[in-house]
């Protein structure tokens, strides 16, 4: 059995969201941990194997997977063929792998830099800045409805979900906007978010 | 046939290195661009199709593939059964894909914030610190040889090509500087450093 530590409404809520979306929801178990939240409430919890007391982490047999990206590949390949994921040698593969991996690489790092307000020639160097990941955002957009193609994948889940909890950063560009909402309308999607939202 | 976009002392020279440990240098094809050096040498090449003129960039078929840990791991799914990689249902699938995703998410941004002596508590929630990251490697190496099992990976070619150009970094820990030397003394990887330095 698979088994997720989850805290909701933290980054883990979109691997809880992405689960649901791939109709697997019976097939991983949600163990629900605390973390420390940025308003000085929660903790470190012991029962989280994640050797940071981070979340999402996904436990398969021995096998412990770390990283939203990486937990999100993980589960759509094993659940081998579904929508969500691009398998091995399917066309869409290298633009799947590329976008999980832009996300961690790129865009969650100038998320956090613009949280913290930091600039620095050498970030740009590295991640270039917001206007430039928004331009390559527009631009898979403006041939296809979501960003590997047509049909939603993971990749999608994972980059639009910054927007639930940060919707001031959604740029002022209506196909990015208009497919930000796509993804975040979805009936399992939005459920999640408004139950974690009732619970809390 | 796959194409590599590379710049010789570059991020992309961890592909190189990573085509001729697996044995596959006959079927990937090399394309040379250059690019914008620190040093104020080089400029955007309009033969690199990456959208940001960087490197590396993988073009196979319709597929542009980005990010070094999504190039590695495409062709080692590519070209499965490849030592090199870790197949989807292998043991160590899910310590493959979670190294080669900290490096992007975790172990790069820390390098760079360290090269521009940029710190912030924010980004120690996200990222953590440079101590906590070198904890991580060198648990992994205490129970084996290299970071997913007794057996070297990409995710090892990936992660130790940061010592290769910023040796200084190499952290004052044994397991682990015996783990960066078995790494970059390998014989294919170290000729191609050397014929590159040679050629610089
Ligand atoms: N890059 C990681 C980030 C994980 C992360 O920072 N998670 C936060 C929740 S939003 C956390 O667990 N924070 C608690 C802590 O830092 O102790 C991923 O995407 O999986
Ligand atoms: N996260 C990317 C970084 C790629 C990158 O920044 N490459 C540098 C070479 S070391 C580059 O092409 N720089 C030229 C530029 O920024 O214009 C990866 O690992 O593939």
């Amino acid at each position: 059995m698979l088994k997720l530590y989850h805290a909701p409404q933290s980054r883990s809520t979109r691997i809880v969201q992405l689960i649901h979306e791939m109709g697997v929801a019976d097939q991983v178990e949600v163990h629900r941990v605390v973390i420390p939240r940025r308003d000085g409430t929660g903790a470190r919890d012991t029962a989280n194997p994640h050797p940071e007391g981070k979340v999402p982490l996904l436990v398969h047999a021995d096998a412990v997977i770390r990283e939203s990206n990486a937990i999100m590949l993980y589960l759509t390949d094993h659940f081998s063929g579904n929508p969500l994921g691009r398998d091995v040698g399917a066309p869409g593969r290298g633009a799947y792998l590329s976008w999980l991996a832009w996300y961690g690489n790129v865009f969650e790092p100038l998320i956090v830099m613009q949280f913290c307000e930091l600039s620095h020639p050498g970030l740009d160097n590295t991640f270039r800045d917001m206007d430039t990941a928004n331009t390559r955002l527009a631009e898979a957009l403006s041939t296809h409805d979501y960003l590997v193609d047509d049909q939603i994948s993971a990749a999608d889940i994972l980059i639009s979900s910054t927007y639930a909890w940060a919707p001031q950063l959604a740029p002022d560009v209506p196909i990015i906007r208009d497919w930000i909402a796509r993804c975040l309308n979805r009936p399992a999607t939005k459920a999640i978010a408004e139950s974690e939202m009732a619970a809390a």
